[in-house]
């Protein structure tokens, strides 16, 4: 074996044990809560010949981040010259805890290893403080498993803000109801079934305040027997008319985030800052429009009914498109049927251009 | 072999000799004009020991029908006992031509085979007729295949009109057009090229004045150079504002209908009488709007385009629906991806209470 060789095998099993010890980081990362402002992070620091010496994980915004946690379980000293492996790129911000690249110098760890760049404004830059304090420092690995586990984290940091869904269920020819308002049901259980798993794994959802005059709806993700589904979407209600004391809003688990306007920039604001992630957007057609014609939708949902309504319950209204070329293409990801419905899973095209 | 067993195998030579005889007729009859008022019908006539005597075949509408064709080729007393083989039941009606069903008697035709009843309320009863003179009738042979070959022919018979097919091509929300009137291209070339197969594929082409004087269509079926397929659609009109002098249409190959009305079941008579079989109403949205109101389409074809365009232009206008339950429901018979476009392919449910 040349001294060559005999590195090349130093680097591979120390990727190997990178790997290794970067997932036991990110199962101690799943501990943390699925939802809020902040992503999942787990941390474990080692000593030089690969012992655990501590472990950590974030457990939600206003507790301390998973390397803090971790090195708060060790003695000072203990972990001069440790190595910390971490699933994030440790954060160099101070928000209502320390910046975490501090924290790794101040203890004196010799590498940090991570997984994925912190890609915030004001948090990211912590690989490079770690750097320029002279410790030796890895990104990348296991970055695609880490990736998939932050997805939704890492969407809403590049977008800087939450994941938007519009979902509306209209007949063939466009219509979500029949002239007098009457539209139950113009879907089939099937498709009714599917849009409440779907509620149930957004974290908000929202209506205007038109649709929730008109239709009072519940705003829960229910089972076929009516039952509530073990996690709610927290129900977001927009628009300048009073939401009643009497509405079915008031009657869901969770409290209802009620903007008196519709201003759907500011309210995406709000909505990120409290930790929705996913909003799925319900209705009715203005609201639905709105996001339409604002350029913020990320992916639709159309639930259509083998059925013709003719009349003016139209799913979605003005988008601000005077002529063809305006018009808003979007690529259909999927196709479904849900019993005798259809399902068009959409995204739209040439997001560069603002939607 | 017993006396039973000798009459069963004389039954199944004799079973098998007539539906030998039965393709040749069905062969006859492809020799006829594949559209028009009449059925194509061939017809041979044996001899006792099973020789051909004569062929005949209709050549459309006010030509000898089939049997009587064939008769014309014989000598007086030549088909006395002879077996006639016919695709359709003799007619019993005297149209432009005497019933055939006197002409097969007056020759003294022994026994006479047909495969499919003819449905007409004025010409049916023929094999009643011939039963009364004597005649051995046998009907049903070779039903199935000689059904499918008249399948078009036997639905107008049944409908007592065209097959009226729908079509329209629309966004996602159920427009035809952005707010400007613009709609080229809102589908795809594949989707394009599926309407004019379709269209060559159908016996006339309808259009409202509306759309006539929006968008002076050629109502021509063409391939993707814009040349002229081989078979074309009988251009319609229908509505009470005038066809200008220099509308495209008159360029049609094919000199147009125009009804300067909107009385839908009377068009449609007309067209059966003109013998069209199967109609393909292109539009506008009034025109598609009636003909669904008034429970008069067949299938619809439903081109969907991965967009989204707001706006007033809509594909299907009021269709008498005032609450949801009076909606018109539809099977959905087939799905297709057309290019980046949906082919939606759907039937009435519940045609019994009128569409």
């Amino acid at each position: 074996m040349t001294a060559n060789e005999a590195a090349r095998d130093r680097t591979a099993e120390r990727r190997s044990d990178d790997e290794t010890l970067m997932r036991a980081a990110l199962r101690l990362a799943a501990n943390g809560p699925a939802r809020g402002v902040n992503p999942r992070v787990g941390c474990v620091i080692v000593d030089a010949a690969g012992r655990v010496l501590a472990e950590g994980w974030h457990r939600g915004a206003g507790t301390a981040h998973a390397e803090v946690d971790a090195l708060s379980k060790l003695q000072p000293g203990q972990a001069r010259g440790a190595t910390a492996i971490v699933t994030l790129e440790p954060c160099n911000h101070t928000g209502r805890t320390g910046p975490c690249s501090e924290a790794l110098i101040a203890a004196g760890v010799g590498r940090v290893v991570y997984a994925v760049s912190d890609p915030g404004q004001h948090s990211g830059g912590g690989a490079r403080r770690l750097r320029e304090a002279g410790i030796d420092v890895s990104g990348g690995v296991l970055a695609e498993e880490v990736e998939a586990f932050l997805a939704d984290w890492l969407e809403v940091a590049r977008l800087g803000r939450p994941h938007v869904t519009v979902k509306w269920a209209s007949s063939l020819d466009g219509r979500t109801a029949a002239a007098d308002g009457s539209s139950r049901w113009i879907t089939g259980p099937e498709a009714r079934a599917d849009v409440h798993r779907r509620r149930a794994a957004s974290d908000a959802i929202a209506v205007g305040t038109g649709t929730l005059l008109a239709d009072d709806p519940a705003l829960t993700a229910r089972d076929e027997n009516g039952g509530l589904l073990p996690e709610q979407p927290v129900p977001v209600v927009l628009g300048e008319r009073a939401v009643p004391a009497t509405a079915r809003v008031h009657e869901h688990p969770l409290d209802a985030i009620v903007f008196a306007h519709h201003d759907l920039a500011a309210a995406l604001h709000e909505l990120k800052e409290r930790g929705i992630r996913r909003l799925f957007v319900e209705g009715g057609p203005t609201l639905a429009s709105a996001f339409v014609a604002a350029g913020l939708v990320d992916d639709y949902l159309i639930y259509l009914a083998p059925a013709l309504l003719g009349g003016d319950r139209l799913a979605i209204g003005d988008i601000g498109v005077a002529t063809i070329g305006e018009g808003r293409r979007l690529h259909i990801d999927r196709l479904e049927r849900l019993g005798d419905d259809l399902l068009i899973v959409a995204t739209p095209l040439g997001r560069a251009e603002g939607n």
